[in-house]
């Protein structure tokens, strides 16, 4: 294996000593950018997703333009649903929408077992393009949804504050929701497998939707899932889970053989820290509407961000994804406020 | 002042023993119940508020039909945007809609200073008919929103699952948006003092978006109100404020001069005790989905409730406000299930 030659990310999630944190941000592949933008106007959805050039092309640009130390390949955690059959539209300005959402005990059986290997191939042929367009410069990012945040969309349908329809699944069909959740592990373990063997240096699981459940729910319904994947994919690739809202869940995470945490902007560094007992690589937070504030403020916010979680064990991240009409300036500002860091 | 015939929440909320926890849900005065629903069919949203006669109906109808131990008026936090002179629509399915929301200083500006009791008069009114119709039986409990999310509606115009623009608002223009949220913490001041003075007998400040702020922000942009807003009211009634999604503000609300504190599920009842020191009333934290459960599973989750919270200091309540979708006889076994807890 080639050698990475910003490997801080790598060295982050290993727990090394560095000189400075990695910086990247969840969503940095899109919406923010100009040039994404412009390609948006062209190309469709799921052909930017699915033409493994355009695919690439959109995952180098933040690594161009803004000079993340991270790439994360362009894609989207509704591929999984797509691969099992479950079609999903996806409406510009409102989000995905699933014309048939899964309600009932024969919509989960009738689920075929799939071969994620074949269904996705293009994912695999993107990261493969993307790892060779990379040049060996910073490390790659492959990723998945976890199974929860997966079902919300299948059940519901749609995006949703509350995913009440997706809970109320939960609650009135436990044994079909966990046949469902069983079926999406599957299929993402396989194809996080897959993401790892075609060139993903690190795997992210996004559990976006974890922080609706209670405590107790959330072992249920989500956490025992996302435990089943670390332990199946942590020896293909190093694995950060980040779920969102899920604050309450961080000291029995900090127990799975993950390489680091994500966490949002709603707990402080110092109590994720606590949380954690200080001893894992933590991942965020700044609040992606802050990103808005003016230059001055964001070099303020930032170093104090990493004042808070300190230089090690620590990878600069927002706490969400960055949003559409953050000015690429002030992408900037952050990243190189990080970069600076002293 | 007569005495309150079921006065546990009134004695919950001071500290004292009691039998057993008083229970009621919050938006229990509404949505789930069939005879509501009829009554919504006949009038419009703003008409079912500003009718006395209604707004009584309305109140009084979770007391009747599933015996709560405490009325919540029927009203709307968004009666003060109103009230200041912002056109506040709600629209059927949607929620409210807010035509022209503000998004400068000068429509900061624009905004006159009111007699909340002149413009408000008819949520008085519908208080004192209520307390009449009450006849003592059960406290009633008045509430407003907290500035903060008073604000985001302000702000954003509409409902939302982040409410960026309502943030952006604050982090580009601190200066109005403080302005506008101390307009909002003076007519609302004003307001709970005259509906304590129109009979509440407790006074709930609901902050249902301030979960979506960091700790730091929520302090700045949320907390520092409310904090006003209980130093004020506190002495004219016994004041409950529930944050939604703020487990991590409970340490610092549990010193304000309030009465008690609401949970949502996100949080587990020993680590709610935890972080107020064990020294105040909380209230909540049945996940509102979780009603949609069958009976048996409702009925032990409730006990468990009680269980971990203990009996006193303890107001059993949802989370947050109750489904639209419940069934009657689910609310009722959870109402059961408190009051037969033993």
């Amino acid at each position: 294996m080639t050698k990475i030659k910003n490997d801080l990310l790598l060295r982050a999630l290993k727990g090394e000593n560095v000189e400075r944190p990695p910086v990247w941000m969840m969503r940095q592949a899109g919406r923010f950018l100009p040039d994404f933008r412009k390609l948006r106007e062209k190309h469709s959805f799921f052909e930017r997703c699915e033409t493994p050039e355009l695919a690439t092309e959109i995952t180098i640009m933040p690594v161009n333009q803004v000079g993340v130390d991270a790439a994360i390949i362009f894609s989207d955690i509704l591929v999984i649903p797509q691969a099992l059959g479950v079609e999903v539209q996806m409406i510009p300005g409102t989000g995905p929408f699933i014309p048939n959402p899964i309600r009932t005990m024969e919509q989960v059986q009738a689920i075929p077992d799939i071969d994620v290997k074949d269904r996705l191939s293009y994912v695999y042929e993107a990261l493969k393009m993307t790892k060779s367009a990379l040049n060996n410069e910073v490390p790659l990012i492959g990723f998945a949804g976890s199974p929860w945040t997966v079902f919300c969309y299948m059940v519901e349908g749609k995006g949703s504050k509350t995913f009440d329809q997706a809970k109320a699944f939960c609650y009135t069909q436990p044994e079909a929701a966990h046949l469902l959740l069983e079926k999406i592990t599957n299929a993402t373990i396989a194809y996080l497998k897959e993401k790892a063997a075609s060139g993903a240096d690190v795997l992210q699981v996004f559990d976006s939707w974890g922080g609706l459940l209670s405590p107790m729910d959330y072992e249920t319904f989500s956490l025992q899932y996302i435990r089943r994947i670390v332990d199946e994919i942590h020896s293909h690739a190093p694995v950060i889970v980040f779920a969102k809202g899920c604050w309450f869940a961080l000291e029995e995470m900090s127990t799975m053989p993950v390489s680091a945490l994500g966490v949002d902007w709603t707990i402080t560094p110092q109590l994720a820290r606590e949380f954690t007992h200080n001893k894992i690589t933590l991942q965020g937070n700044f609040d992606p509407a802050r990103l808005l504030s003016p230059i001055p403020e964001i070099e303020r916010l930032a170093k104090q961000m990493v004042d808070d979680f300190g230089t090690s064990k620590y990878i600069a991240n927002l706490g969400h994804g960055i949003l559409p009409n953050v000015p690429v300036d002030h992408a900037q500002a952050f990243i190189n406020a990080i970069k600076n860091y002293s």
